[in-house]
């Protein structure tokens, strides 16, 4: 939607391929998701609050991605913007090492790596200009309650800005020359399902500092609200459904009614 | 802060003087406060998550309110703007009556009277103009955890604006003519005690409302940033000690703020 995009993973032989060929369709260079003959899928399984604000993880089924020992094609060493999920930080932080020099490094967590791999997690931010992360894996991360304060944690050590996401509340932007930057969540009258608002959210985010080429904060601003743009239209159906049926036209679209809509 | 401000309600004799002289202090008329000798003041005792984003009740003594007979002074009646705050709906019903012709009428409630009065509560909502509500109580109230369909429900009842509060993530104004305005807090790196922060929010609300005269949506919405900020200065203290301290200058200089806080 913003920039070309590439993307590294791994999936097991169980993965259909309509989800990919649907990547694919959008342009987007998936020669770097390997997959593993005989292998599963990573899988999860959570559950959410009747209010849809909290997230319990039932089940985390590593499959594959727990031997994996991420390459990424050549074509993509030269990517300027680098976003980290959340996956493993150690392979996240093996994965960093192939590209040559990038802009922007952001990366996000879950709760089932701060459980296991706390340090690595803490190593991994290190390595970022970024972080995006939910409220309550930051309040996990940082052990303190005050997001002011988690964000001031992270970027101590050394990341210059966290972006702290609060699902249909927004998210909070926050960098290491002490501006902050609240904004509310796009409004829905109906949510699908909020899995993948977290990472969509990340996508406009960087997608929108990579066609501009540039990070300043005014800039990271309105990311943050081309990542609550995309975060809005994952939550309107299941996996990347919705997302594969928009067009640009639709991101500016809702870019342009979100301003209308917080305007005072 | 914004209009001349009269007040009602009933206390014991149990209640610190210096508590009423702090209101008229600021230029508030307390005429319209009863104290019941021998009697004991309301008292109300919760408990907050670590995050102070949940709010649980421990003890609600109604003392010397529950036998209260409200008369309002005289001068009270011809008044333009009257908020019911989270009092008995019974009694905000029969002190409604009293005013001869008000412009706006705005309502609150709380979990007490939803639980044990919902039907007073409904009737209350059908008598105002608006509502300013926990997103929780709101939940409670309608059923429902969608909280634009909490919206809907309680402008089906008649009230044509509802405004949902979520604390530390803002408020979302809802119109019966399908406007939405969803605002954040203003951002805060502290917070002492979010109690109170709901009553300063709509005092700010139908101040702004009543200085200006009007109600259309703008208006409203300018208002909302008014009720966010009051409720900013509100739980950066105990009870209304800070909103004693400031000033309308204070008032209008984080106004200002918050509008370049939220700018992109």
């Amino acid at each position: 939607m913003f920039a070309q995009t590439s993307i590294v993973g791994v999936v097991g032989s169980d993965m259909p391929a309509g989800h990919i060929n649907g990547l694919r369709s959008k342009g987007i260079d998936v020669t770097g998701i390997v997959t593993v003959q005989g292998g599963k899928t990573f899988h999860y399984d959570s559950s959410f609050d009747y209010d849809l604000s909290n997230r319990t993880t039932n089940k985390t089924e590593l499959g594959v991605v727990a031997g994996f020992d991420p390459v990424i094609p050549k074509e993509y060493a030269k990517s300027d913007y680098v976003y980290l999920a959340n996956n493993d930080p150690k392979q996240n932080i093996k994965i960093l090492k192939f590209f040559e020099k990038p802009n922007l490094v952001v990366c996000d967590t879950i709760e089932f790596w701060i459980n296991g791999s706390r340090d690595d997690v803490v190593k991994m931010i290190r390595l970022a200009d970024g972080v995006v992360i939910n409220d309550n894996e930051a309040r996990l991360l940082c052990k303190e309650a005050n997001l002011a304060k988690c964000a001031k944690k992270i970027m101590s050590w050394g990341s210059k800005f966290a972006i702290i996401k609060k699902g249909e509340d927004g998210a909070i932007l926050f960098t290491n020359d002490s501006q902050v930057f609240p904004a509310s969540a796009y409004f829905l009258d109906e949510i699908v399902d909020p899995t993948g608002a977290g990472d969509s959210f990340a996508g406009g985010f960087l997608g929108h500092l990579a066609r501009r080429q540039r990070s300043d904060f005014l800039t990271m601003k309105e990311a943050v609200i081309y990542g609550n743009v995309m975060g809005s239209f994952a939550v309107e159906d299941f996996g990347v459904k919705r997302l594969l049926s928009i067009t640009k036209d639709h991101v500016e679209d809702r870019y342009r009614k979100y301003c209308n809509l917080v305007q005072f």
